[in-house]
């Protein structure tokens, strides 16, 4: 039996330049054959984005030797998009992994990430799906001990598979920390409490720059963000099934009194 | 004992000016006091896309008389944040509305929709909220069949309430169906599949548009796609925690391989 290199599609969210994707593509190097699809331009915040109304570009690029790259003018998903469907034209990758991302993806911040709707979208093309997020919004930021840990969580991705319609969200705590191990973890619940910080431009009209604070709003010891809190690797399996099953009894009893 | 008129949120991913937010707002000025925050230019597509790097505008327009309105530059989410920080101010609307959008949002579509992505950052927020898609993507598109179903569930959910960190997906067959009431249902499994048409630019180089076929992947009769195509309202039961909370165990029982 001949053991067939896996293919491994990279994406990200800050852009085909940014060192996380550096770092994860050289990780897949190990492990794979590479194809990375990225945005041209940091896409962070850009949440389960695409492009309507607008044309995309897709060019080859040779940005690091020996690497099959491609940067697109669209969103995170959209790079997905045009991977599975101009790139691999329906020859699916074994793999689909985004990031590193710099800053991290936990909590509720999966839905605002660009890095994780980018995995969430290889899990509805049906690829084993992976978004990786370091705890350092620094474009200098140290990845080295990501490395192993990246490494051998694709490599279990890719040996046991992932249940259909889930896809995994991996955070690391900041390289000042000493890593204890990995935990699997469900999103904390938390949300953030925006600020505005309000300016005049030079024509006297108002403008805001969007900031704000996370607030976690959750005790619980099985979250993702206690296990960061802890010095763990969080692990959360993520899926897109938005439906609030619990609560569809509870509506069938309402009575809607239409009124035309 | 007084009743006081519930403050009703209103806001869209189509844009301001879009035929589909004024029959909203309308309905629930029967209903409310009603604030319009949209965005200021056609905005679908966006997912749960925030502004980062950019500022933000938000100006007051007079544009029905008699409606507090206000245009946003940012995403639909970026309009529910600006509206609850900037114009709410801490004192939070009792309920949000968004749409009525211009096309459906059923389905997977939940995840690309910004109609959907506002109502859910509504929730968010803790308020109350719904998002209301039409079977017709026409800027022409005829909303008078939705217009009692639109206030019925409004006044249900301003009765009832709605479960913690849960909002509802409300979707309306085209005119040309006759409604046969609603249906509480689950999300189907579908997914897109893209089609991106080729061209070149007068400087010969390539660009593509992206289009696509939804695919339902699903032959359940609980789902919002059968209760639509039977010519039902269909309402969805939304929430956001993405964790894949079945998958845990076997996850715990992998074993990673961590070598430096």
């Amino acid at each position: 039996m001949t053991k067939k290199k896996p293919t491994i599609l990279v994406v990200n969210d800050d852009g085909i330049t940014a060192p996380g994707i550096k770092v994860l593509l050289e990780e897949m190097q190990k492990i794979g054959k590479v194809v990375v699809v990225a945005p041209d331009s940091p896409q962070s915040g850009m949440g389960h984005a695409i492009t309507i109304g607008r044309p995309l570009r897709l060019d080859k690029i040779d940005l690091y030797e020996g690497v099959e790259m491609y940067k697109c003018s669209g969103t995170p998903v959209d790079c997905v998009k045009l991977a599975v469907n101009k790139i691999f034209k329906g020859r699916k990758p074994d793999l689909c992994v985004s990031g590193v991302n710099h800053g991290l993806n936990y909590s509720i911040n999966v839905l605002y990430s660009g890095t994780m709707s980018a995995a969430v979208e290889g899990a509805i093309e049906d690829i084993p799906s992976i978004g990786f997020s370091l705890d350092d919004f620094s474009h200098h930021a140290d990845f080295s001990h990501c490395r192993p840990y990246i490494r051998a969580i694709a490599q279990q991705v890719l040996q046991n598979g992932l249940q259909k319609a889930t896809l995994l969200n991996v955070n690391f705590p900041h390289i000042s920390k000493e890593i204890k191990g990995i935990k699997i973890c469900r999103q904390a619940t938390a949300k953030w409490f925006e600020e505005f910080d309000e300016r005049l431009d030079p024509y006297n009209r108002e403008y805001f720059w969007m900031t704000g604070k996370f607030q976690l709003l959750d005790r619980g010891e099985d979250t993702d963000a206690y296990a960061l809190s802890q010095g763990f690797v969080s692990v959360v399996p993520t899926q897109f099934d938005m439906t609030a099953h619990h609560t569809i009894t509870e509506l069938n009893s309402w009575n809607f009194d239409i009124k035309e």
